[in-house]
């Protein structure tokens, strides 16, 4: 990979091969929770399964910071990665497709087909760059409205989410109570903590701080000269966080990357196999993702808070009024499962029908994207529930 | 003190006030670990207390990643910080200054006072920069033992350390036998995880990417053109691990910086009050720290393991054969105390003897520097232990 060229920005654009990609041109512009107003926005989404007569077989996914549109499918044809939840929908799975009309659409800020700082500003077709506002998770979710309009859907039948897929999940039940019959947040929480915020500030600092991100205006900039060390950096603190003490331990223990010997080790710039496998992980994210966009979207996490501007969580999560399953890992350092109980107790003593499932696995949070022989169960279970409810 | 100056370098140089530092030029080159050989290498200590006629009263203090020598004492004349243990060490404190003399010397590679990137190559009197080797906990503990051996301290009553002063505490132990008749290791590790590498390497990186590192060689640049950025990114990562959840989400919750509004949150740059504490960390840092000290400090850290070269950790710690105590906490998420367990566990395998306290705190890794009401009680009564037995 690494003899490969770099763009600048690892953005979809327009022109790029579609692949499974259908996209909605918002015919009316949409306003912001910073009061900015964005015109000609776009929406990436895909579909899986066919939606019934009645419209009352669809269910939302809502993908986590780095993930996109594609849930399902291989690489290829436009699309960087293979699904995100690739063995969690399909037919026969735990999300039926036989069953559900599966859609999952690219977040606002995104930058794989949804309008993001690398899309074209409709004013002078240049990128968004340094331009493009800060989003909320409640601006998403108010973007994924236009195309559930659009889908004529009136309610989901779920709303599912990990991780900032889970914020969606939470948000769209609150703002929109009437759009959704169920919800399953996973992994995620009611609001960010400190120590979330200062993760992503972290990453935050990373980017700014590299000189070829520019002010976040690089798009013009050469093959392989873009932000990636600064976003290399940002996701070496996210994977680790993604992960736990465990696995890496299990993983890498203490190995040397590239056949070191233990002399070569003294040498303050020889790696260790972790630091190889977090690089790996940052030179893949580079190939695929947009600086601006990381931005954008942690900021958009670090500013999640269900409670804001509704007096806090508790009337703001007694909003929500449909059933709920809401699942944890045991080894989440990142998103700790306290977060998640706390999602179920705000719901039962609001009177609100909450389920609490926890992964026991090692893997951390990624365990929502690993264990699915864990999470498959629980989750069909649930889904057939509110159908038969 | 956004408007005070900041040299490229925090480094301590000959010439300013010494405070209460004491120094000892080495009279003959050291060999590191890595093959490479220091001359003239200076060496800082501070002093408290008086050795007895016996030479049998001393006690060695082993200091953290940015610790120095001034383990007591106020801040000002030279020294930039007042003391890392201040309350734990003093007249009728745990460690009793009335009774032990008390020694700590600034590490190897270090940067107040004691041989490190920061200063001048013996060749040409420029700074090291660049040129300064990687150096480990080993070669730490073998510029101890020539202090040591000037003030003609045969064996230390007690070495005594937290964090990477705990690897220290093990390195003397186990390469030095007959020099140390107890030791007590304090949130540390045999051998450093994966995990911990990660969160170094980060670090790395981040001051690697700074363009005013220059690559190591930054020391002329003008004032206020030092490498902070990087310096300031990888601290972040440090005081995030070297806290705890709780202890952020009770102090900083989701308070913005500055009296800024909900409204001006929805800027990218606008920072939580959990940044700009982090920010204030990083400040303070660069302008007492070296940047290049930093990355020697913390490749030595990821570098610890006991094992090396010994066979494994086993064998290793089966060297060790004087009384210990090892102390963990319970919230500390850098050195979970599992890894204090596996200390005490591996030496009373060995039939060392070995006790494994725990200080209940929601602080991390730094309650070793913060919960002297548990600490304080537990090592004064073992140094006392050792002195009876």
């Amino acid at each position: 990979m690494a003899g490969l060229p770099r763009p600048s920005s690892g953005a979809w654009h327009p022109g790029d091969p579609a692949g499974h990609r259908q996209f909605l041109n918002f015919d009316r512009p949409i306003a912001l929770d910073g009061g900015v107003t964005l015109d000609k926005v776009v929406v990436a989404y895909e579909t899986w399964g066919s939606l019934d007569a009645s419209h009352s077989n669809a269910i939302l996914l809502c993908h986590a910071w780095t993930g996109d549109s594609h849930a399902v499918g291989p690489m290829g044809h436009g699309h960087p990665t293979a699904g995100w939840w690739e063995g969690a929908v399909g037919p026969g799975l735990a999300i039926d497709t036989d069953r559900w009309f599966v859609v999952c659409a690219n977040v606002l800020g995104g930058c794989q087909g949804s309008t993001g700082p690398a899309s074209p500003h409709p004013v002078d077709g240049r990128p968004y760059g340094s331009r493009f506002p800060v989003v909320t998770i409640r601006d998403m979710v108010r973007a994924q409205v236009r195309l559930a309009d659009h889908l004529e859907i009136p309610a989901w039948h779920s709303v599912i989410g990990g991780s900032m897929g889970g914020m969606q999940v939470l948000e769209w039940a609150i703002t929109f109570p009437h759009r959704a019959r169920s919800i399953v947040p996973i992994a995620t929480c009611a609001q960010a903590t400190a120590q979330q915020i200062a993760w992503g500030a972290i990453g935050r600092r990373a980017i700014r701080m590299d000189p070829k991100w520019r002010g976040g205006d690089y798009y013009d900039a050469d093959e392989n000269d873009g932000p990636w060390e600064g976003l290399s950096v940002a996701r070496m603190v996210a994977q680790v966080t993604f992960r736990s003490d465990n696995v890496f331990t299990d993983r890498f223990g203490r190995e040397l990357a590239d056949g070191a010997t233990l002399h070569d080790s003294l040498e303050l710039w020889q790696r260790f196999e972790v630091e190889r496998y977090l690089d790996h992980h940052g030179d893949k994210l580079i190939r695929r993702f947009d600086a601006n966009s990381y931005l954008i979207i942690g900021k958009a996490m670090d500013l999640h808070d269900v409670g804001c501007g509704r007096g806090g969580l508790v009337p703001a999560m007694s909003r929500i009024n449909v059933p709920t399953l809401t699942i944890g890992i045991s080894s989440d350092i990142l998103y700790p499962s306290y977060q998640q109980r706390q999602i179920r107790d705000l719901l039962l003593s609001a009177g609100t029908p909450c389920d609490y499932v926890e992964i026991d696995s090692p893997h951390g949070h990624d365990a929502f994207l690993i264990n699915l022989d864990q999470l498959s169960e629980p989750l069909g279970e649930f889904i057939d529930s509110i159908a038969k409810g």
